[in-house]
């Protein structure tokens, strides 16, 4: 709530911005999460699972407009349409989001529509926008981004290998596609499609291209959704999908020919803060159910309630000041892309996107710990949530080469920094003569009393 | 491999081992991991699962039968249809097996069935032996151990509620367990359940029994089967189970009322080194996966295979210390138990217990991150592993309370050692008196020359 | 320097702060940390150690005063001779003081003094500021707080044992202190000594007073100074010192008899944020050093510079990310307590106190380990600093007294929460039966088709 | 003592190994840790500590002489004088050497002394053992090893510049060397020397040679001793030497110009195990005295002794549990040595190498926190020997370098892993085929269904 915002941003945060933390959150608690394991049950079972639309999502769709939580994620002054939240104050809600399964989608911020909107808000045509954005904006429909391959290192977006080829008013596409998250979905209607429309040209960065195709085109195969551990996050899924031949209108292309790179980039930086945001929501949630755990009078091994165990309440203590810690990483960086866009805040968002995954990771599994077996199962949120965000650390990249791009940044300062160093050493020196001093080295005239 | 089995120990494997561990590993490499999938396949989907046996694993069964590996964990001496083999060669041959899923069960290995083995061999009468020992060891039918229950702290086996009531000839059972783990098998026709037969006993490790329960008694329910990060492990299975006037002849008790602690802690040693050495052979299996992946020449991202990227090496150098250390400390409690004994290897058993699965998990864990998105997925015997040896660190108690009490066992030295340090430093006071000389400190004579 | 603040709290810093941060930039890196060595030399060697008063200092001293660089901890309002800066401002110019190990001092803003004019400020009554806070804010005295005792366990502070007793118009003290940080120096005047007065008060919060005692007072024995690690950080010191029936004034007691918790409370807040952010400073130079090894075109192991490495390259991002963050719950701290309180900022207060010497000790040992010998060697000023900052896991109480206390503040919700999570299940389940579903269960039919 | 030999190496430690083990442990723990402090003060204070040789050492040499322990590491069959331990039982007695600041002197088995008369007794002739081995053997001279040098990566041996250029009769020395450990003590006689005595030749590991040099010759200027961590580790030291045109006669060459790899390569594996072993003899005291803080009835913060805090308890488990598989990591390399010589046990050596110093730093940190204040300072044994551990992670090359080398040699079998892996999934394609099944993949039919 409003109430638990750290001091450090708090006065950045809108009074209006406020009042609807504390709706989204209330919004969150007691019809969201109490809903999500009626979603779950609607899935339902076996191919089912791939065709239902559980109506319990429409009827939280249907009380969230009618609290004024929808399409929060619009960034402000982006689109005629954003309620005008800055990425903190969005961020802000998006923990909140992050709590349930069904909030995010619930009030229609919910990935990829998300950064699918805003790349067709960004960089879509009229006509573009009237037939996608409109009825994705409406959550009428649903979207995915189809970018990651199966049989390259698509860490580096330089490998991918779609072919996109230009055949007089359309283009054809051929290749093969994975990890497209929500494509499971029976209302995803249109996939965002990266691929490669220049393979020759000399600048890597000029190669591909971004297309919009109706996900029931001819020549695209479905073959299997890809299970994150033992889950396979029916409906929305994560599809394994190839394109043989499929045809487009050159209309569809977005932005132009060679310019996916510009518009993937110009995708990222806000969802990463709606990641790291709900990462923060999903572990605070974590604590909660640990703390549930530790103060459960039942389940009190060794005569002593789990809460009096200090190896737990250091759990429960680092849970604190690691989530709080990771929570002021991402606000930082939100703030920074409002005052100063998303090139600026590069190394900030690399910051959120690395650390915290991991903080989160952490802290579910200490609270899986704290339950035992219930852990593990069905029968708590967090196994699921554990799974679902053990990804993070692999989408957009893996960890590692953030942290590789990160570690070359930070050294662009390495040679002036080395040079200041020196120069200190030479004032060291000039001190030290004209103080009369020398260094006191241990040793120093071992020489003189015994040789 | 023999070859591979480490210096430290390789004097003590008698020559039938080394050749009969070479038969288990080309038994594993080249009949069982190519069988795992088609076994998943054979499973199926829905309700189904929990109805199959799946026919390759009988196939399996009598190919490992032919090659003389059947039972092989039965201890030296312990039992007539023992083959022999000490704990320590037996450690290395579970280590091959558990580098797939059907290993274990196709040499009649496999857990709970050999703990429950186990105590029939060492606590059963010769009619419990014929009925139910027999066909398990002949792998006719399965076994399920019911210990663990959902309303209390189970790691502290005295909160167990299970109610049983002698009525005349009969026991009648009262009461719920869950995590009995194989009985959903459709071949699980035993379950050993542990219960409290006198809640008044004085002696709170005397209120327990243990009994024996066919698993198609009137009074049984199988509510559900819980799942492991999504795992179902059909039809292995996880169940929740509640007993309802369950009756069984008094001749199905097990050695005694009140004699249930006495049997769980004979059956835990041996397990434990037995899931210890399957967790080192998973990890094995993990590192080769990694090897295979950071080899890929499809997958260079930036140019570089992943094999030439210094956090991977590092990855690669550090999986490959821990899992050595592993299994040095498995393999040292093995030895212990087999010459001393289980009670005496209390200490070495526990070290395992508590250290393999957590090394398990970072070694399969960097795997997962190696892999990328495929780590996550179906696409790698990765992920399933993580969840199963992930809750190795709760079964049997959680590794927090198996430190505690470790903590507290080494601690016992704790008084004399104190004394020990004291003397030795009335022994530091009088050397300095016999040589002349004080201890040089720092400033201790800033007084004499300030004040 | 104040381009560097961090965009989440740069517009709460005013810009006379940002001129005044970037002069004590300046001032450290081109006077302090040159002057570092030579301070070094002043201060010699053997018993002449600790009777020195480095000249370097003095000029240090006259040049931060000429730039306005004078007492900046006093926080704003507090007294009238602070120059006004916030805890969050004052914090930003205190990681710059902690590059160095002059700086603060030369800046007068060098604890324990400054924590001891801060009592004598709140605390103190005229004559007392008169006599003591008057030289100490002009940098003519220096001061000890002497309250950790050897013979108990001094992290709970109600175990103080050093006798007060009232004879007539004086006090006298008789006890033993050690780690008095600062009692060394030849220019340290004052005690401010923590004691037992009234042993028997039913409030174990009451026994304590805070009284002042003149370093030269007759029964005061200065036994020795304790090293840390191998220094001894001369003529600072951290002294043990004993009291035989020292007498002071009954004018010297601070506030009045068994108010010394009040007043050791009230001292500790802005402390731990000068602490955290000196840290926070001593972590970046050790990164800036890391930065200079790395690129040494000397120093090329296996024909690669070590930036090229990849394991070097994931420390520099990893130590950026870390600092970064831990900066930020150090600056919340800072911002809570300018706004609501030390009060109110206990928990953020104590988040800091725990996570930055972590953070610090493990950026530098990452850039020892770069360095190789020259690292834990007196070539770099990496060694000494991590020992002085290992020794803040321990000041004030160790990090598991604080780690305890916040599990348990944070677990005072936990009750409220577990209500929560219970209502939220039942709301489920009223939802489940309104939507006419059931939880899917794995197995849960088992029961119907087989017995 | 012999009975804490772990049961994996019990039957391969000779009886009279045991024995001495058992002679050994009594002669630590009684005389030797009672005398660490009288050697402390007796080496005194300024400059007088490079010129000492603390008298309590000649005596404890007389006693290890008297009780047969002399020499110890001396290899089995590697010389004429060897006691006759292998490694494995050297190892075992070398933990309890560990122990002890003096005890490694006081039995003649302190490196660098050890490593110098392996490599004279295996490479140097007749000559150079009779003048320099002889001496060195009774302990009435010591030793260094010059290799390290300040201006290159030393970690890659093959940057060493220090010039040895034949004129006539005599080689001529020119270059700098540090970490000359030993070089400070006055009975430090003899230098083995590293240098580039053909620095064109194509083979970059012929270019270097290996020459005695007496610590007196003309030309060699000791500048001063490194610190390690504040310590100066006086009257032993780490020397920063400079050679200027220093000439020794042709005879000094050891076993033949370009032979320098080939002898410090003969030099490593042994060195490895004996400081690891001394490493985990270090770990235990460290234990030990972590035990005595939390048995210490005067120090009870909270109300509670230390031992009855879970987060203790859990320290002191963890640390049983790691520094028993540290060990067992150290005596598997020994065996493998003993039984395959040093060659074939490189990667086992290599294990020990990087695992057993983190290993034990985590221990002694764990001990240096449950103190408190008393933990950094000169009142433990621990801070010295947590700084003296802290050199191992880099000395003969930080654990990177290991790892990196460790990862390449593990990755020597990725391609045919890899190869296996695929030939398995070949085979899983045939059984698939031939059981007529097919893998379960969710949303497989998908397609089907919707298109």
């Amino acid at each position: 709530m409003s109430s638990q915002i750290p001091a450090i941003v708090s006065n950045r945060v809108s009074d209006a911005a406020k009042e609807t933390i504390d709706i989204v959150a209330k919004f969150v608690e007691e019809e969201c999460i109490p809903a999500d394991p009626v979603l779950e049950a609607q899935v339902g079972e076996g191919d089912g699972r791939w065709e239902t639309h559980p109506p319990i999502i429409e009827d939280l769709k249907a009380k969230a407009r009618k609290l004024g939580l929808w399409n929060m994620f619009l960034p402000k002054g982006h689109y005629a349409e954003s309620p005008g939240w800055t990425n903190l104050e969005y961020g802000l809600m998006a923990e909140w989001l992050g709590r349930s399964r069904s909030a995010s989608e619930a009030c229609n911020c919910s990935a990829p529509d998300t950064g699918n909107m805003e790349v067709l808000a960004k960089y879509g045509n009229a006509a573009q926008k009237e037939q996608w954005l409109k009825p994705l904006m409406d959550g009428k429909i649903r979207s995915a981004f189809l970018m990651t391959e199966p049989d390259i290192a698509s860490s580096d977006a330089t490998n991918i290998q779609l072919d996109i080829r230009r055949e007089g008013d359309e283009y054809v596409l051929n290749g093969s596609k994975w990890w497209s998250s929500g494509a499971g979905d029976p209302r995803c209607k249109i996939y965002i499609v990266m691929g490669k429309s220049d393979a020759n040209n000399k600048d890597p960065y000029r190669q591909q291209s971004v297309i919009l195709v109706p996900s029931e085109t001819k020549g695209i195969t479905i073959h299997r959704m890809l299970r994150v551990y033992g889950y396979d996050d029916a409906p929305h899924g994560h599809g394994q999908i190839t394109f043989k031949n499929v045809r487009v209108p050159v209309a569809n292309m977005v932005l132009g020919e060679g310019r996916g790179f510009e518009i993937i980039q110009g995708r990222l930086g806000p969802g990463r803060i709606h990641h790291a945001m709900r990462s923060i929501g999903a572990a605070e949630r974590a604590l909660d159910w640990m703390l549930m755990r530790v103060n459960d009078e039942r389940k009190k091994p060794f005569g002593k309630a789990l809460r009096e165990h200090g190896v737990i309440l250091e759990w429960i203590a680092k849970s604190r000041i690691e989530i709080d810690a990771a929570r002021l990483v991402v606000l930082n960086a939100a703030i920074k892309m409002d005052e100063q866009g998303p090139k600026k805040a590069l190394k900030e968002i690399a910051e959120a996107k690395v650390l915290i995954p991991q903080t989160a990771l952490t802290v579910i599994d200490r609270a899986v710990q704290s339950f035992g077996g219930a852990g593990v199962s069905q029968d708590t949120p967090l196994a699921s949530m554990w799974a679902g965000i053990r990804t993070l650390r692999l989408a957009d990249g893996p960890d590692e080469v953030h942290l590789q791009q990160m570690g070359r940044n930070e050294n662009r300062r390495g040679k002036k920094v080395a040079e200041h160093i020196l120069w200190q050493q030479k004032r060291t020196a000039e001190l030290m003569k004209a103080h009369g001093v020398e260094q006191v080295e241990p040793g120093s005239r071992i020489q003189r009393s015994r040789l």
